[in-house]
């Protein structure tokens, strides 16, 4: 850490820092420049959160700029091998890649089994299906809550694929992870930290979302909940975030597959679907996504998006997705990869 | 609600969007203009929240255009006179002004007291303080839990304030609920939508923070959650949002609070303290809202912010606080206010 | 366009927007719904842009929503055929894909040539190179002017690369433009409409760059003012926007790439130099370009980063690039393309 | 300036490094902490503007860190007295508080002299008014240039009110600063830095607006710009940024305000019809501005603002205004200050 003094700083504000400094157990190391002040704070840079905090706000003091990462457990400085997720026969991390699918809300057991079944087919490992809902307007539909965790499960027992879905509150953590095999955390939860922290404490792989307005630090941070309750399958969405730019529902931030592969040991996958809220461009973002060298995709297949209870616009057919899977193959290829 | 066709849509496009609005339970009247149609679709707009997504993606639609805003309790267009919000002598809302102020975290009985009793003197009617702290990292200082609800009802019984603390996790609520005043909803919580329904229900008030990146129309669509369990003691707080802009912690968006005014009947106040991060700025930014007309201010107080737990470099000193309810009573005197 | 008046919007206020509508030479088409009015404006709406304004703040009227997009000639309504830009024998659109590579600022001859010379092995078509530069701070490296201008025109010479390059002002236009073969507007002067005209009216390919914070309308709207010099020899240009993601210096927004190509007969193509500000991602983002079906890409490549005068934090090495190449021809492959 | 190493930087990095420093002409003090190691560069700090980027990128480096501010001119560090910047009679600065008001464009000599005559009554110093609009769209009204200047001059001559206007283009500079009191630079020039140099050299008063996506710094920079030209009289002006909020067009950011008076000696004014974009909310956010401190305002008045030829929905009635400068006159009086 470095503290930074303001260019008037007088002895006495420099001398007095330095002893807080000593005084919160680091070594304090001044450097005398020709316009100003600063000091090295020396001694275990992960203790060092909360004295940030105070020391910035010493008499003398301009700023405190840290220098380690505030992430541990998910940091690629901690780890240096890749973690590979597996959801059933799906690895996600360290080269291997695999696709979720799936409509966004689980309707009915007609139509989950025949998306199913299609997304299976066209190369899909774990599909995908929303039983609880967090909708921004409480007008909107909200799930169809236990009854769809049992569709879920039984299309897994037709087709053999697991699932993921998601869990959007403390109450139903029990539940869901009864029944699913990874669970999802939404966007709008990735700061709900007990959340986070019950769902790790399942053991289950942990989808995690990030939040329309989080930096890749407070993803990673938000992972470093779940990975404290000691488990690290997790598996990070990039899946947009929120600008200016009103053409598409997000923007699609693809640099955060190369990002977070160079801060973090975890798999990232992209969802192509959130990200643009436009089925036409669902495609494009899928594929540049696996030239970025994402672990995964996540897509929302629908078998009729003119009549689906939610997030019709940004659903594709699952001919649609046959067609994508095909094209995704070539372009894994390219890079050695396989679906 | 408007569904605009594309420029090239066909008659049979047309008139099969004007049979599916006919389906949903509205009629359909299509406008022909000199490039393309619109199509205005009659009925009860409210139910019409899902409809739009389908209609939007039917072929030949361009876009569909929603007329009606989506909430409803909280909108003013539904409720003429403006809601007060009560918290023990506290008012806010319809011209009626109230400041909630105090510590980050409760950190102890001591700090409490002596910064309630300040706050107190000055003006404050509302304390806050955190018990429960939503913390970007795990390794930061997340509360004393119960112990600080404790504190807080003590400092309650010494002063006569009544208090405001955060709830962050449905297990929280009913403990929560059990000791305080009025229930906070922090930033990060604004889309935890099983939070907002359990915080509703226990009828207290509730101060609802605006998210990071939420939208106006976001925040009332949270308020609705709350009103929707039958409570409307809601009070708003506009808490910056998040910018490209470095040098402050947020962006206080202060033209909230007369967009608000205009949008429902709900009261709004201010948060200097988070929106900019920084002690230097409280100040101003606390007088602005009150000129922009919010109808109360939550301010960090903290009698030594050196060694503040959390947020020490946002939080004033009780002199400080002092000084700017001064100058705070002649501002509002302007607009014939009292504190 | 369309006219939502307001829910208690009277019968006079509706037959005086309605009078309104008419006297501006439109047709009016009122249509009452359940709780309020809407009012259809039928005629040419290009000629609308000035209405709207005027129309919005009529007495009882809540919003103006235009139906038509403000665009017209770069628009994909307007012109069915993809338009392709030909710059030396560089294509870019319909299918053609170019790269353009070189150093973000000339520095001298000797290291101009020897980047040109290696670009082009590695199979680039344009050369990129700055002689002017717009720089933040007034006392970073500006450029060397035409003696840059000079340099570039020496390196076409010896390797048959044709250049772009960027223009700053008005003032040097005619300069810039009787040296290089494509005349670059930077994402600082996208709006600077008078030297859009400027460099339109040169007859020369424009490479317009999106700026900063501009949405994809604007962005068209600003090529709106190069073709309306009756110039459409342009490629446009994604290269991040602002968002508060501190990681990267712009983020990329991809989905621009498929978007514009939805909008507009332009081609677009990607600059995955400024858009990461960061070495270590170019190579992924570019790689993505190509899967994502860009036209063309801007690469920022010179022969020792650590000693260039500008933004070598994000330039690649020539042994770099030519790698990318080689992977990139890969990917193009995919979709039936060459370099 | 503070280089911090890798984790894993070898001391032959570290010694590259310091000799790299050295060569630049600064001393190097590397601290070895217990994780890594920073090295504090000293010497003349504003010559290190190039220095950064190259250091940034050696071997074993993982980020440097500025410590002083990139402007000098026009920084609070260098000169300790307030700035006042006069036109006419009007001051802004140290104080003193003024405003600027009229109509977006000049339209005619009828429109500009009426709305001249109200304004001064109520209380303006200065008279705004577009000769030359920039306007997002070729089709939309861009003003009637050297027209609309001698319009305003007819106008000063009447009432005696100096008056700011915009220039677009340097063609134009010359010509506006033969008739303008004050030159005004807009949002989306605020990076065209000729013209920035060429406004600056007229001599003659400049209010230069923050661009919708600059940060406080890079503001400053610009005005750096017009301060190396040797003219200090600069106002700043802030006038809402770009966010993801779509109620209001723009976001006022009036934290920008006090952030200003800390960072620099330059007055700072808020144009509260641009920030807002909403006539309705133009009055509360001009009297949070005066209580903020804001050094004056810009003020958009048009007589009849259904019939503006450019941003009608924006401008404020004389009335309006008349009332909002008395209200501004009480909230003035409470800091001791009078219009």
């Amino acid at each position: 850490m470095i503290v930074v003094m303001h260019r008037g700083a007088t002895q006495e504000e420099i001398s007095h820092v330095c002893e807080h400094i000593v005084e919160l157990g680091f070594k304090a190391h001044p450097i005398y420049g020709t316009e100003r002040v600063v000091i090295g704070v020396i001694g275990d840079d992960h203790a060092k959160t909360e004295a940030m905090a105070t020391l910035g706000i010493q008499p003398g003091v301009e700023r405190v700029t840290p220098i380690l990462k505030p992430y541990k457990r998910v940091g690629a400085e901690m780890k240096k091998e890749r973690t590979v997720v597996n959801v059933g026969n799906a690895a996600f991390g360290a080269g291997k890649f695999a696709v979720i699918a799936g409509p966004c809300s689980v309707e009915s057991e007609e139509q989950l089994l025949s998306t199913a079944q299609k997304v299976k087919e066209a190369g899909a490992r774990v599909l995908r299906g929303g039983a609880f809902k967090p909708r921004t307007s409480p007008y909107a539909f909200q799930g169809l809550a236990e009854e769809g965790l049992k569709i879920l499960a039984f299309a897994r027992n037709e087709t053999g694929l697991p699932f993921a879905t998601e869990v959007v509150t403390n109450r139903d953590v029990e539940l869901v992870a009864r029944y699913a095999d990874m669970l999802q955390i939404g966007a709008r939860n990735m700061t709900n930290y007990s959340l986070l922290r019950e769902a790790g404490a399942t053991g289950k792989p942990v989808l995690l979302k990030r939040g329309m307005s989080a930096t890749l630090e407070e993803l990673l941070l938000a992972a470093e909940y779940i990975a404290d309750e000691g488990n690290e399958q997790i598996v990070l969405c990039e899946r947009g975030i929120r600008t200016f730019e009103p053409f598409t529902r997000n923007t699609l931030d693809l640099s955060a597959v190369p990002a977070i592969h160079m801060l973090s040991h975890l798999p990232i996958i992209v969802d192509p679907s959130h990200a643009t809220g436009r089925s036409e461009l669902v495609r494009s973002m899928a594929l540049a996504a696996i030239a970025a060298e994402a672990d995964g995709l996540i897509v929302e297949v629908h078998p009729a998006p003119e009549q689906a209870l939610s997030d019709g616009a940004q659903s594709i057919l699952p001919e649609a997705f046959a067609q994508l899977m095909e094209e995704g193959r070539r372009y894994l290829a390219v890079s050695g990869r396989t679906l």
